[in-house]
């Protein structure tokens, strides 16, 4: 009923789908200085992992962007602008909030299966 | 089976409705300089988002409020307590987080419809 | 078909349940100075929390960590490893914020029930 798909981290999954939800956490597999290379690698992750767990982009409910330099969220922009499927548009929110390492943009996503 | 409203920028929604849970972020319309005022603002707006979608605010269940000035979350507080509806209180967590322009709160809820 | 279980403030909940799914927060109870063992506290509240509403850490679905010092994420790490169910493993986050008073993490977990 719960289905559990493993990330590269033993201790925690990269996604949980229960009940026709699917939730899931991405960073950019790509530590570019560049918000909106980050920020593009992000989504892409978001996308690769609804799809292992039987979802898609077009399914996509909720996208809460965690944004580590708000002075850049013009580039954020950007890059959600140029991914999101218009015709199925997602509720969205960017917050400042301070990330590890070189991480420029930490993104979870819920989406229906 | 999901249904989207349309907020005022044409890539993102305000709410978003699957399987009798809709979630919806708002911040306030007004950006006064008072937390008070701002989270009067952001609280109208959710319960505002939410009837549009055939819920209320007596079937909330979740609200995380991000607040961009933690040394004011009193005032936060003060508005919470007149709203909030005492036979239905749902979750709610405060996070300290930056946000963008004059923005001093923005809150995400999930109801039941 | 929504439940409500109050917290020690009268005007939120500390948890709820509606459709399966229980959402709950918690921070330590125990305010020390020690990321290690406020993220101990706070795991074992949230545990607390989910059986008294019918679940189970085993049954956890997602966990997002608010933590007010990043530079200390390691500690929350190694209380997140030694905690965490290995046959059931949640999604994670965790996101640097500001939080009140002397609590340095907080923690919002979503469970089957």
């Amino acid at each position: 009923m719960t289905q559990r798909f493993p990330g590269s981290n033993p201790t925690r999954s990269r996604a949980v789908l229960h009940n026709g939800i699917v939730t899931t956490v991405a960073t950019s597999p790509v530590k570019s200085d560049s918000m909106y290379e980050q920020t593009q690698g992000a989504l892409a992750a978001i996308t690769g992992a609804l799809q292992a767990a039987g979802s898609s982009q077009a399914q996509i409910l909720t996208a809460i962007c965690y944004c580590a330099d708000m002075s850049r969220k013009a580039e954020l922009n950007q890059a959600w602008d140029e991914w999101v499927d218009r015709a199925n548009i997602p509720m969205r929110a960017v917050l400042g909030v301070q990330l590890e390492g070189r991480d420029l943009i930490e993104i979870i996503a819920t989406a229906a299966v």
